[in-house]
């Protein structure tokens, strides 16, 4: 059931990211949040899934300090335009005023490729591939929203790699889509994937590649993005390389970063009614047991549980004994979404049973103990892809095709989700669309001949429009 | 070989780090360092030792904002005079002045214990045991040094503990202690405990625990910290809880820190003239094989790599193919501390051994390639009980007991290490021990009774003095 979900997104998910203690909005600073225990284990899981993936693919994490100097911030012109309104300054250590101010990264190309130029020398040290997982702070101006909209982004894996040709990073570009594209997959978050419009690329990128979810209320969330860097920061930083025939040339770079949205995408895609949904990769408890007691046989019943919580051990399992009523306790783990509870009482130690309750759909059924460990892993698959399949299902359901600006309007601002339409590059037709309160959020990659949805010229370019956070 | 280490901790230190790829020390800002690729694998490994150690006594990590606002910093009086010196405050968000300043943290006190005052209701939900590992920063006025004095310490774990009684949060100290003595035997890095003077304690605590290690110039280095808090924070930031009786009633609490400063501990308690010694529970690579090629045989040597490496995946393993001279590959490896090498070319194929080489002692030797993990294993063990022995004896060869002032001051200022004696507890015999330029560490736990070393009253007081980091 997604009925208030789908009804008040907005309520719903500042009520699930408080209920199921994901994070504390309390903070007295506005747009930085706290995150609680069990926040933070998903988030932890969930970075374990991005890590692994591109250490699997060469990548190699660093770190990078926090403090940019202003001298190396604003040497990329086109990237400080960017970010110019969204820095924090440091101005003062102790009571002093510092002789160079420092910026708290917005993101760290300004930090790292000062590194590179020092590091690369020659074509043989490349594709170099590094990434961190850091803290980022963007000075808001807009409405600030939990893990959507941050002024402290406290999850931001950054990648930045080298190389010694065009064609080698255009190769990147496509492996980091991959990568992307595999960490999503594993979450079941569905996704679309564009190419931003000029004028919406990250500031000193040669393109921008980016990854779309659409939320419950219809409206996009950007979730991933790849760029292409040229040489541009590479001739700013005078990032150069011995190239084979032993010239000095710029190397060339991409850049791809993937933040706390992730997290927010992940609640939004699978949360329901009574709770968050947590896909068993990224679950900090994939199973709770919950033991049913009766008077007379509740030492019975936790001798059976402790034999159970051996045969489980290799799962993410968790016991709540607490001294409540069963019903309570299904409540509870609905909320922080656990996708598997087994409940076990003393007419299933007689039947040699343990019952099953999946979280995504309600299903329940008795399973024989014989094999349990492989009917739960079993179990944990089907949820798995059954979670991933309602969320592209869904998804799908919020994607329109429209030839009419008009209806293509309507479908957004009802909430219907994102629009696929012709467009014919021209900047003016874009803004037609744009002064209709909707943005055009990038160019797909089909091999189509559509008319322009606003001038009808014949046209090769197909977009997605829609409303976007 | 201890001896250019020894005879030149600074320069000795300053190579290795930079040579062993811990941290590019060229980062464009004073006191801010970058961690390189393979500096980081230490640091996570580090740190995995150290989570583990938290999780399994009960803490919970979470995650808390990085700025903190100036009305909340400047709450507790103590505290803020403590570090005002050294706060790096945000004053500007884009282009525009902020209306509340902003510090980085320097620590999370006043970050966490407002959060404490909107968690914590009943005696029943303590004890409340946190922690997170994050960056904190200092204006560090002093010369600052890779690891050991940073302007961004990148890596500051702190935990944070509610208590409903008194006697609950001494315990808790006890148990911290425990942890921390726990982490540092893991790291084979040995230390001393002692009580700090009162005028050297955490900025608003009743007192702190120390540990301290010494470096091979004879200087003690703090590497962790455990303060009992009492109820001073909790008065100032009005945290309450209900207590049995049904009375409000102010929490007590503590804290611990470890920092960066342990990984320069483990660098500094291991390594020697050939360059790292990494203990293998925290090496990335615990054992590296080297492929002994001969034109005739090299495919053959391949093959039985590949064996040896599926019989060893269990363990951290790397094997170097590069194609340069395996005296090279030695030389590497010894400098970034992989505790045991193997070496395998087809002489040992034909005799079904292997060459294993300790990185701690040198020593060579053929071992069979029946059972090879377990004997693997085994060397590792040797090799971690033998480094920690020998580290362990080093520090003791650095601790001396005096009742003589001068000849402390003389042993203290030759780098000899640390000196115990007994003192009066009187600030001014205090004052005449400082005069010598020598640091009183802090007060030891041992039942005794002996002469104070400036004035030669009976006293039942001992104490640490030396040159401090």
């Amino acid at each position: 059931m997604r009925e208030k979900l789908e009804n008040n997104f907005s309520e719903w998910y500042n009520d699930i990211i408080e209920r199921a203690q994901i994070l504390d909005i309390r903070y007295p600073v506005k747009g930085n949040y706290v995150w609680f225990p069990y926040g933070f284990k998903v988030r932890k899981h969930v970075l374990r899934v991005l890590r692994s993936l591109l250490d699997a693919t060469g990548h190699q994490e660093a770190l990078f300090p926090l403090l940019i100097p202003e001298t190396e911030f604003a040497k990329e012109a086109k990237h400080i335009r960017g970010f110019e309104d969204q820095v924090y300054w440091v101005t003062h250590g102790g009571l002093d005023p510092l002789n160079v101010k420092l910026a708290l990264r917005p993101t760290s190309e300004t930090a790292i490729y000062p590194m590179f130029k020092v590091w690369i020398r020659s074509h043989a040290e490349m594709p170099l591939k590094i990434y961190q997982v850091v803290n980022v702070f963007r000075y808001e101006t807009k409405h600030t929203r939990p893990l959507i909209r941050l002024r402290e982004i406290t999850t931001f894996k950054e990648a930045h790699t080298a190389h010694a040709t065009k064609e080698d990073a255009e190769r990147q570009v496509g492996e980091a889509v991959d990568v992307y594209k595999n960490f999503f997959d594993t979450l079941g978050i569905p996704y679309t994937i564009t190419r931003r419009p000029d004028w919406d690329k990250f500031p000193g990128a040669e393109y921008t590649t980016a990854f779309d979810t659409i939320f419950p209320d219809g409206k996009a969330l950007q979730i991933g993005t790849v760029h292409n860097l040229g040489q541009n920061f590479a001739k700013t930083f005078d990032v150069t390389f011995e190239n084979p025939e032993g010239e000095q040339e710029h190397i060339f770079q991409t850049c791809y970063g993937i933040s706390d949205r992730c997290i927010a995408a992940l609640i939004a895609a699978h949360g329901d009614d009574k709770g968050l949904c947590i896909p068993p990769d990224v679950a900090p408890i994939q199973c709770v047991i919950i033991p049913i007691w009766f008077k007379e046989s509740q030492k019975e019943v936790n001798r059976e549980i402790e034999k159970l919580k051996e045969e489980l051990k290799d799962l993410r399992i968790h016991v709540d004994d607490r001294d409540i009523r069963p019903g309570q306790k299904y409540f509870d783990w609905e909320i922080k979404g656990v996708p598997l509870r087994l409940e076990l009482g003393p007419r299933d130690i007689r039947e040699n049973k343990v019952m099953a309750v999946r979280r995504d759909t309600g299903e329940k059924g008795s399973i024989s103990r014989k094999d349990i460990k492989s009917q739960v892993q079993e179990i944990l698959l089907n949820i798995t892809k059954d979670m991933k399949a309602r969320a592209q299902k869904e998804l799908e359901g919020k994607i329109h095709e429209s030839g009419d600006l008009e209806e293509a309007a309507k479908i957004i601002k009802d909430g219907g989700g994102i629009v696929r339409a012709g467009w014919c590059t021209a900047k003016a037709c874009a803004e037609e669309i744009e002064k209709k309160d909707i943005t055009v959020l990038g160019l797909m990659d089909e091999d189509v001949t559509t008319d322009c949805i606003v001038c009808k010229g014949q046209t090769k370019v197909k977009i997605q429009m829609g409303k976007s956070y």
